[in-house]
């Protein structure tokens, strides 16, 4: 598989929903396969959160591959010796296109809490920019999942031509007060760490000394992610063998993977920028300018294949149902929605993949009505 | 209504299920009408996680009532002109039993860390001292929602005799990973709080400053405690209409609920008490000594009344069904399950009174077999 990360940047301004401008901006992106003569074989593949441009293979020798590896690669599911794959890094995430921590040209210090804040429309927007200079003005398909998934259902909303196929998974049309209230408790615990200095922190000493308030916060998003039944099933009540039970700080294994994954956070993620794209994520609703969702999905004109998994407690299936039975009242045609059964909860469109891909074959052979 | 608050001394050791010794200790409680003559009126309730003794009734010019006052009082579902009603203050909790807080004597420095973990056997078995002391020795019936439930599940197990009826409500035989891990928040998020200065805080500091970590950890808990279906009723997407949509720390209502309630807990709850609560809760499995959960279950003689709630996403409706069938498999009779329809979540035992207020009073006069 042919894989190349390259950096785009911008110097015209990028309009945004809030009427602010961000002005220069870069992406960075990855590209997976080759794209053909007449430019028909593109998959635009949208990260979640915490995710990053780096969605499959392996840099020299980087011990853990991108992030849908399995899913993305010659032969796989996403066949990268028929489709040519992009997957961008959100503008406001950490990973190398514009954010928070980035220079405020025309200054060079950061913008911290200058930055603006981006809402689902403005991250797909300045994707399309970045593909319109690629010369990619139409794509097979778009796929993703989580806050990819809104992505995905903003495309088919927004840019109703531009796919001829969109794949949300495990994602919502509008947050809910739920998923509000676990971003929540992340938003606070990182602006209430000292180490967070208002935003004034220097990235070296986050990395050198962690966040405990951005782990805290990655505890609460974890928990929504792998859920009760896959927690019953992965943990049950094992306690760590090291442990005391009677020791106030001993430990289950559900706790020391918390601990484990959660402290590490830190080291890897930009805790403004988890702050922001909480934002973005809180405040998404695809229904944000039309007079009601319907008029929204009114819109769209792809393909859309709808899958949500039984167990996700952080976007509940019913939430992904709403988009596909509203769709039908309207009379469309062109939606299909699939709960898979899954026990790894909101994970399980990163972990579940045996459970779909077969599915997502037929979808991109046309063989799904 | 009689209301009558008192503290009582123990000199004696009590032997705790850790091994370790609990001695001088403390009981606060609280009594509510009269006891008669054959002391046959006798029922306990037994409190949460925040919960106190004061279940009922009203100090002085207090703002607001006991937290079951709705349920607790003449006329009431636990009508107090017949019934003789005790709430005590759990060990380890901060309303007056002893606590991380107390002084670990014969020294006048309080415990903090060297305070011993508790068990609600432990919990359970002070009560009990507690009782034999004003000469009730049997009870018409234990009441008690979540951690309050698991007291009385540990009654029914532990002191077959003692009570003729117990209903615990939204609780579990035995905490699942989930609770855990929502636990697992508040103990980090106090744990790493420098206002918390490794549990040697100053209590006057705490009042005048907060402590932002027991803050967060009170929103994961109330995240738990209401549930999505009832905040998408009470909050739904609004906005506080004095904040801007694109503002990074504007806020959805459900972020202003959680920021009210949390930022204020701090100020009446003790942050060494909330992680002894939590690890009390942790540990909890009623089969415990027993080699299995059906072991356990099989010692019970009173009529076990369950009661869960549809909406219920901290202690699952499921977890209540398992002892119920538990029961039923080893032939058992007197035992009796109800799954009360709520979209109050997990705190429907405090707020949905009148969903579930005539069964207590029907289970209490015997109607129900």
């Amino acid at each position: 598989m042919k894989l190349e990360t390259k950096t785009a940047h911008f110097t015209n301004p990028l309009y945004l929903e809030s009427g602010r401008i961000l002005e220069p901006y870069e992406i960075i992106y990855e590209t997976y396969g080759e794209l053909n003569a007449d430019k028909s074989n593109v998959i635009v593949i949208c990260h979640a959160l915490s995710g990053s441009h780096h969605a499959a293979g392996r840099y020299g020798n980087e011990a853990k591959p991108g992030w849908w590896d399995n899913f993305i690669g010659d032969g796989k599911t996403i066949d990268t010796q028929k489709y040519f794959v992009i997957c961008t890094n959100n503008i406001g995430s950490c990973f190398g296109s514009t954010s928070p921590m980035s220079p405020n040209y025309p200054s060079d210090e950061p913008y911290r809490f200058k930055f603006p804040v981006l809402t689902i429309s403005d991250i797909v927007k300045a994707q399309r920019i970045l593909f319109d200079s690629l010369g990619i003005h139409h794509v097979r398909a778009v796929i993703g999942g989580s806050m990819g998934g809104m992505q995905a259902i903003c495309y088919a909303i927004e840019y109703p031509r531009f796919a001829d196929i969109i794949i949300p998974m495990a994602t919502t049309a509008y947050t809910r007060p739920w998923a509000i209230a676990s971003n929540k408790i992340a938003m606070e615990a990182i602006r209430h760490d000292p180490s967070f200095k208002n935003g004034n922190y220097e990235k070296e000493d986050l990395i050198a000394n962690g966040l405990p308030g951005l782990a805290i916060g990655r505890m609460a998003g974890l928990i929504a992610y792998v859920g009760p039944n896959s927690m019953n099933e992965k943990f049950g009540r094992n306690y760590a063998h090291t442990d005391g039970l009677y020791e106030l700080f001993g430990r289950f294994e559900v706790e020391r993977y918390l601990e484990y994954n959660a402290y590490n956070f830190p080291k890897i993620f930009d805790p403004l920028s988890y702050l922001y794209i909480c934002k973005t994520m809180n405040i998404f609703n695809a229904a944000r300018g039309s007079d009601k969702l319907e008029d929204a999905l009114a819109k769209i004109k792809c393909q859309l294949h709808l899958i949500s998994f039984s167990d996700d407690v952080l976007f509940f299936p019913e939430e992904m149902e709403e988009i596909y039975t509203t769709m039908k009242e309207l009379g469309k045609d062109n939606v299909s929605y699939t709960m898979i059964e899954s026990t790894h909860g909101h994970d399980s469109f990163l972990v579940e993949l045996d459970k779909f891909k077969d599915y997502i074959v037929d979808i991109l052979e046309d063989r799904v009505g």
